[in-house]
């Protein structure tokens, strides 16, 4: 008897691993959470197809409030919640993860492939030295932070990259394209009355990564802006300083 | 005709994706690198048995100086490169995707979970509280970096986490444990003169990631050091400042 958190990977139901399509067939009930991220490659039958199961999927209040029923659930069988990406990399699922260990509850991990570490290799920058990652969200209201530029700043001042992931609004089919991304953070350098980035600032877009023919292109903010990168996920790298073969492979995806 | 670089992920042969077995399967020749990472739980035979095709494991000097040949092989059928973790977090690779462009033979990547990624969510980490990565290596000569250190120290001024990667010498044998790379950090410690990180500094184990059953263990430096924390891979996080979440995860994961 278990909670399993299985990753389903980046972009398409053949990413899940076959640790994790095996999990998936030992459980008894298996849950699906696709609103902290999604698989755009394939519709929720492909993914049933694939793992070979039913799927119950879960709004967000599912997981978030009802988390206790999964894991009361999981205390008599096992019980699988299936996520786009790495199971662990969002909040609510760490919390999950903590519920279980109040109660007693054994938890299993299937890792999967996840953006953050596809993006920086997929541009050919060395994981090591990337800064903190920021995340872009869609404005709302008089809400408007700064501090996603704030952090891309203080990261590049030390010459470290910086992976900026950008909204996922699941629920309302809202996936933050590069464009927005990069407007906002022009936006940011305008609100805080900065020059250190603008329309000349160099930028790499990584979209449709896990499909075995994403769009990788580096180029200024201005010219990315102009750029047709296909449909979502987009994911942005703002570069700081370019060792060698770095500096190759961001030369070998200008626009 | 393609040169596929499929990542084998973090622990067994079970942690390649569906796309990742399949991509195999269809390529005429597949070489598998193991001295950059190398999987734990399964055999060469194992990882054979479960991908159903031959492996031809190559040299450090198959891979860089030989790459070439690769790539000449690459121009006229589809051949595969299989790794340990994601395929494109080793320098190495990255370089034969440039010599691939070079020559003009199209690039196909199978993503596979990553350390980068499943090390922080383990220990209940957000990754956008982390600063850069850096690895421990093993001292040799007289040979003794402090940079690790200096980068950690800077993260954590930042209230910042590190992830600390261990060095791994497959062809000798040689898996860092963490109590070697704790003992390193204090030795750096010691040599920039800083009290900084001690042996009362608070540390986390990720041990056997990938597995269904690893050890997590969060404590102070001294206490990890006469822990056992089983067969490596390990890998090590020394935390900065520790949000709500994350603390009671710490909390969780005491010895």
């Amino acid at each position: 008897m278990a909670l399993w958190l299985i990753g389903l990977g980046l972009h398409d139901a053949s990413d899940v691993t076959l640790k994790g399509r095996a999990a998936v067939r030992r459980c008894k009930k298996v849950y699906a959470e696709f609103y902290t991220a999604r698989l755009m490659g394939s519709s929720k039958d492909e993914i049933e197809a694939t793992l070979g199961c039913d799927l119950t999927v879960l709004e967000r209040a599912g997981v978030e409030d009802g988390g206790d029923a999964l894991v009361a659930e999981a205390k008599t069988a096992d019980v699988a919640l299936v996520t786009a990406g790495d199971p662990l990399t969002a909040t609510t699922h760490t919390d999950l993860v903590l519920r279980c260990r109040r109660a007693g509850v054994p938890v299993r991990i299937v890792h999967a492939p996840s953006i953050h570490t596809a993006a920086p290799g997929l541009l050919g920058l060395q994981h090591y030295r990337f800064g903190r990652t920021v995340t872009v969200a869609r404005p709302s209201g008089g809400w408007f932070p700064t501090s996603p530029l704030e952090h891309l700043l203080a990261n590049r001042e030390r010459t470290l990259h910086t992976l900026v992931l950008l909204d996922i609004q699941a629920h309302l089919e809202y996936f933050m394209p590069a464009r927005e991304g990069l407007e906002l953070l022009l936006e940011m350098a305008k609100r805080l009355e900065t020059d250190a980035l603008g329309p000349d600032t160099p930028a790499g877009v990584v979209a449709q990564a896990g499909s075995l023919e994403p769009t990788l292109k580096t180029g200024t903010i201005a010219a990315l802006m102009e750029a047709d990168l296909g449909p979502p996920l987009h994911t942005l790298i703002i570069p700081g300083a370019l060792h060698d073969v770095e500096a190759e492979a961001w030369a070998s995806l200008a626009l």
